[in-house]
């Protein structure tokens, strides 16, 4: 039996309901920390063979560049993806390899929390990127315009014309994306991300207690499967989307994002800058497009 | 005019409705980065008169100890409680005053971007605690465990045995609490924590883009209305419980914690750990209860 951490849990409740007490056992989504650890690729002086690392060596070869609090699953999925959003990792070809961590001396399980991304050669990121994105442009001030700034620094670039989508497609999407959510139907407490094609075909579904963390994995799904940029696809997430979602999906080349719930100022301002297509309230018979109308296929046809 | 940011913005969308094209004017909730800075005090080597600081001189005295995508609004209150939660700051008397950015270089908008904590002589906090706490037990490598285990060093202790609450004063708890949420009325965008009294008298409502801010607005209220800790008191979120939101409840000592939806297994684990009452899916007639079932009034009366 492993014991490799699970995306559900067992819980025992108190259903409190109609005036009863009753007991039931029940799931809740997995929550446990990942650590994510970024390693050096060889180096010519060890003679072109793996440098050794341990957990004790850390500042000799490899760096924690992320601790955050995630859904076991996909993790190295996530990871990728996280180094990607991040502009840590720009290509496939740059990570040699990832593994979970493989101390002798720490407990099975707690080896599961831990991600390392081995780089090749040559491809070491400039760590200073890893400090927050807003120091890099903090000299005028910490603000919306800022932030977006801080964005192109961190290489996002306006997202190809893409394709145009069939308002219908549109629709039905958050229907395809509920089915595919196996942790949430169980729980009832996880966000999701999904990643469709133009006509609404489904290639992906991620789902992780943090939102970021969904787009993450589906990011790093996409990278790790050869299929960055995503110029010709649709992403749609379960909840609301943030400065945080947009830039996700600003670095991955995304063109038109949905979201069940409603967008945040900031993330209409970036869609608006980098021409993202950016559809809120998707649900039901209706959506809410805030920037990007034009990959919107008009005249809308009539209902069915 | 104020030019201080709102915590609402205007967007113009378009509406797909129905086979229909129809523009709309529409408010979405403002997302926009805080700057949170803490000042050390007056030392008395300058003669017990408040130091001069400017955005150049960062090393000098102060530090930024958080940037958060926030919405505007209740940023006192929002920093306040962030350091609180954060075991920086651990009680009222600790902060001599807290102000928007007085730096005359910077545009008036971005000011309110930036809050600085002025700290009383004395209290400087140890600054290391400032990193990720996981990093404070990592050498056991990172876990579930280990991240209980870090809120104890961070501070968090068992909560008080508090009240015991009537099964339908938690039942109305969601409807007072969407009273209250002017912004997401208007957007439909944003989270909701709010502070009730044991007898389900609503106290205060806070909203904010991001869940966790949310919560250290509603505990910054406390703590600078000097009602910490919160030992009678009940905190409804309007989504889900996550490690996060239980950890700024422990430190506020909160003993009862509602949430319209599902906690995550590390929720689950901190309320078992350190005697809170956690309380789940609490819509409609019903919830679950999945730790501290002693502080809900038993037998639970029939329905009226």
């Amino acid at each position: 039996m492993s014991i490799r951490p699970t995306d559900k849990s067992a819980a025992e409740v108190w259903v409190v309901e109609a005036g009863c007490l009753r007991p039931r056992s029940d799931s809740v989504a997995t929550e446990e920390p990942l650590e994510i650890r970024l390693r050096a690729g060889a180096k010519p002086e060890n003679g072109g063979s793996l440098p050794v690392f341990s957990r004790r060596a850390q500042s000799a070869g490899q760096r924690t560049v992320a601790i955050t609090m995630r859904t076991p699953g996909a993790d190295f999925e996530l990871a990728a993806g996280f180094l990607y959003g991040e502009g840590i990792v720009r290509s496939r070809q740059e990570i040699a390899s990832i593994s979970y961590c493989d101390d002798a001396e720490l407990d099975e399980d707690k080896r599961y929390n831990i991600v390392n991304v081995e780089l090749q050669e040559g491809a070491l990121p400039e760590l200073k990127s890893l400090e927050r994105h807003f120091y890099t442009t903090s000299a005028c001030g910490v603000c919306g315009k800022a932030s977006l700034e801080a964005l192109r620094i961190q290489g996002g670039a306006p997202v190809a014309p893409g394709p145009q989508v069939d308002p219908r497609v549109l629709l039905s999407l958050p229907a395809k994306l509920r089915a595919g959510q196996s942790v949430f139907a169980a729980t009832g407490g996880l966000h999701a991300a999904a990643l469709f094609d133009a006509d609404g075909g489904l290639l992906a579904v991620r789902e992780d207690v943090g939102r970021h963390n969904a787009v993450d994995k589906l990011v790093g799904f996409a990278l790790l499967e050869g299929r960055l940029p995503l110029h010709d696809h649709i992403v749609l997430v379960s909840g609301r989307s943030s400065f945080e979602i947009l830039q996700k999906c600003l670095m991955a080349g995304v063109p038109v994002l949905g979201a069940v719930s409603a967008p945040s100022s900031l993330a209409v301002a970036v869609a608006q800058e980098f021409g993202i297509t950016l559809v809120g309230f998707l649900r039901g018979e209706r959506f809410n497009v805030y920037a990007g109308l034009e990959r919107i296929r008009l005249p809308v046809p009539p209902p069915v």
